[in-house]
């Protein structure tokens, strides 16, 4: 009987062990290697009050790419099947708007016929597709997409694939204290919609491509108007630029995963002080996708070449990931 | 003796409910009025949990003019003394800058002669003393301007000259689960360097005009410069549209004091549920400034005409205020 307790007593410390050591790991779909370590290496440097690489708070700023980095970019940019689906839509609605060819290769899926339009014809499916209404207007349009879309590969709202190591991550950046921002090359208004249910961002703390609004007053009810035009393209070296614009902090960590992504990490990891610059590889052809150098869709050549010697960490999917997505 | 040591212990008594009486009172430097009893039922109607006019903190956002309502913009913006004060210290090493007759005439404090060169001046004015470095030297720039300028009417330092009213407001929101944000047709990366010492303010939580900025590596060091060209003007029509591309929701509460606010009061008031609308109405000749209709900086025309009938607070600098000024 004594020893049945003591068994049972024994038993119940070593869970207890356990579950601590558990709850510790505050990464856990990372698998322990360089990448992990040189990540909560650099996260205890900056925390540890007194230490010699302390960072106040305040300027604990970490900044994600969202493409490619919090979820996945291949066989394509999510918002590019918004933008298809949403044509799809407005053709089936009126007709007459598939006399222009971007718009009527998008509404029919050929995405060659889409590609032969070039800039102009990509140009022409943005102002359709998201320009021309209010910004209430567009969050409502993206927030139904989003609810009833599915990714053309896995057949799985695209809630359900983000990257659960990145979620992690975000998680663990803020809890010691970080604020994470997203700098997408995406829509701002697009991402908004979404980026807190996705990853817990709040829409002040994204930044991202932008068309021109207006402000105005329709009988007497107020409302920013979205304009076919460019604002601000914040891709590769207008990430530095919006980052300063938005958040008007140098961030002391970046995370990216194509050469879109080099200047953000160029401008985050030259500054003073412990610095972070990690790139995400997508080299799991099994469990997501593999492509670099040769990828129309999140190309990466300078990242693997220059990264290393500028003290970037190189994150392999297939290696350092236990898990890829959030919800498979 | 018995009686002494009731009187100490009734004295004592008082004193802690004085004490905490005075506790209470998140507004001290504003007298009781219609003004205050407004703002107060506002705040503790959004906060109360499963009161009708609730708001989630999340949506608690308050957006916050500068120039003449946080601190005085009479007799002239700080901002343009700032650009008076860097044209001469420009002049004074490179003499051949006075040939430009704006800069001349900023360079000899001569208000009129500026006032002359019209819009051309005054933009070739800003790219002088605003462009042409890179952020990190015109924050610094600016860090010192700050620390030594003093107003040119009480020969104080501007940072003792913010309206005590305004940051006891900031504080009281913040600490009721606000997120409070500067939206200010001034430049935002003049602000930015000193809105936190000011006011509790982020850098991050700025919204203002800028001029564009370019971001390059020269000999290996990467930085974002300075052009000198106008990116964008956060002033009327301009500040729903800034307030919705920095916060990407829409306020619930907003402090303005001339028309230059209108649009955003207006786009902040009109939208569903409990909605608070504020105009600081300078009418303080004694201890600040009085002016309104007539004025050339801060004009308020609409605001006292339309404000009441939209259900807006008018705060007058005069009655509402016990003191005006943070330091004196």
């Amino acid at each position: 009987m004594f020893q049945r307790s003591l068994s049972v007593a024994l038993l119940a410390m070593l869970l207890a062990v356990a579950a601590r050591a558990q709850a510790a790991d505050p990464l856990p779909s990372w698998n322990d290697g360089a990448a992990k370590a040189r990540i909560v290496a650099f996260v205890e440097a900056v925390t540890q009050t007194g230490g010699k690489d302390f960072v106040a708070p305040a300027d604990r700023v970490a900044v994600f790419d969202n493409d490619g980095t919090l979820w996945s970019e291949q066989p394509m940019y999510s918002q590019l099947a918004f933008a298809i689906d949403r044509a799809r839509a407005m053709v089936a609605k009126n007709p007459a708007l598939a006399s222009r060819p971007s718009v009527k290769a998008a509404a029919a899926g050929d995405m060659k016929a889409l590609a032969a339009t070039g800039e102009k014809g990509l140009l022409e499916l943005v102002a359709l597709t998201h320009a021309g209404n209010t910004s209430e207007e567009f969050a409502q349009i993206v927030g139904e997409w989003i609810k009833s879309a599915r990714h053309p590969t896995f057949k799985r709202p695209y809630t359900e694939l983000t990257y659960k190591p990145m979620r992690e991550l975000l998680d663990y950046l803020r809890a010691n204290g970080f604020k994470t921002w997203i700098v997408s090359g995406g829509g701002i208004e697009f991402l908004r919609v979404m980026s807190e249910e996705l990853y817990g961002v709040p829409p002040e703390q994204v930044v991202g491509s932008s068309i021109k609004t207006r402000y105005e007053v329709r009988n007497g009810k107020p409302a920013i108007v979205r304009l076919p035009e460019i604002d601000f393209i914040d891709d590769k070296a207008g990430k530095p630029v919006g980052i300063h614009k938005f958040i008007g902090r140098r961030p002391i960590a970046a995370f990216g995963n194509s050469d879109g992504d080099f200047e953000m990490l160029e401008w985050t990891t030259t500054g003073p002080g412990p610095r972070l610059g990690v790139i995400v590889h997508h080299d799991d052809a099994q469990r997501e996708f593999a492509y670099d150098r040769a990828s129309h869709v999140g190309k990466l050549v300078r990242g693997l070449d220059e990264g290393p010697a500028r003290g970037w960490t190189i994150v392999s999917v297939k290696n350092d990931w236990k898990q890829v997505y959030f919800g498979r």
